[in-house]
């Protein structure tokens, strides 16, 4: 995570394709990668790809390429699925629910240690191990443990409120499900997923390509 | 979903934000609602409000706006939401064993039907009430269920080949939740959704706020 800063949002996005190929070049047993290899699998301009890794911390060998065990190492260093991001999910309804079953979050550095929830019965509920509070006591769970990231997955009513309340707590980065536009001061990161906005351009797609369906 | 095509993405992707701001009003009971009030909310330009929303077949009165249950409605209808899209899902480890329990995708339309594993154990299983099948029942079931489109959330490593076994089986548009480049004939629809690549440009901005976290 060290200078990660100023990177375009395109080339952090493009960066976790270039891991899980090269991650899969290591299982098979391939020692060295060449920027050209990995430009051909991704179906990206190899220079491009030259251009995304030399954002982070690694040095190829001329017509020789990249070393596959280190290029996992530095990749998944830089992107920060190394380390070990608290954080808290808020609303643990269906979706919420679905994302404590995750263990995969996990492995890409994301430790969910607790969930909230404004229905009392939730309360003191363990989800696959995670314990459930009710949303009154954040401030006091903060505290404890000090997360830094919070994961939204509310209500579309109740996302600014709960919004304003994870920013009140301190908490400093929000991993936004709803499909609500959630306002933030500018000290606080926003990531939005709609997973059901990407439903949308499926959809529309799929019917540009089969009217009938 | 009529005449859907040759939407830009940007657009279908700023149409669920749209419906969402919609669907609260309507829950406040409100009646009209005007471009420019969207625009404020979703922080986007009204001229690109009013240009979205000319994809769609709704017309706003001039100085009173848009009415909210109708706008609600088309843009559900529009957006894919109110059809039911039948899926299969490919995978059923971790997430994709979170995403049987979403509730919330039969509610944006989408409908996983049935899951496959190729794990023996995983054979017979239900989950959320969905069955789980082997992955060599997979042409059996396709002519039972007739899917449109396939969910993929296997491990990397066999993201190319249950890819093409499922085209193989005739489904026609795949969400593809893993971080590896499938590749696709130009027939076959594919949305990507890596959420832990989303992950990552969450970390980075993190980072570069607050550098010692």
């Amino acid at each position: 995570m060290k200078q990660a800063w100023k990177v375009p949002e395109p080339t952090l996005r493009r960066l976790p394709w270039y891991l899980a190929f090269v991650k899969l070049l290591k299982g098979r047993g391939e020692v060295v990668v060449s920027s050209t290899q990995i430009a051909k699998e991704i179906n990206v301009d190899p220079s491009q790809v030259a251009k995304d890794l030399s954002f982070i911390n690694i040095t190829g060998k001329t017509r020789v390429g990249y070393e596959v065990d280190t290029l996992v190492a530095v990749l998944e260093d830089f992107l920060g699925f190394t380390s070990r991001h608290k954080a808290f999910l808020f609303g643990v309804g269906s979706l919420g629910a679905s994302l404590l079953h995750d263990t995969g979050l996990r492995q890409y550095g994301l430790e969910i240690v607790a969930g909230f929830d404004v229905r009392e019965e939730m309360r003191g509920r363990l989800i696959n191990g995670i314990p459930v509070f009710h949303m009154r006591d954040l401030p006091a769970k903060q505290k404890e443990y000090g997360a830094t990231i919070g994961v939204i997955t509310v209500p579309v009513e109740r996302a600014q409120e709960v919004t304003d309340r994870i920013i009140g707590a301190g908490i400093k980065a929000l991993w936004n499900f709803t499909p609500f536009r959630i306002r933030v001061p500018e000290t606080v990161v926003v990531q939005n997923t709609s997973i059901y906005a990407h439903l949308a351009v499926m959809f529309n797609r799929l019917n540009a390509i089969n009217p009938e369906v």
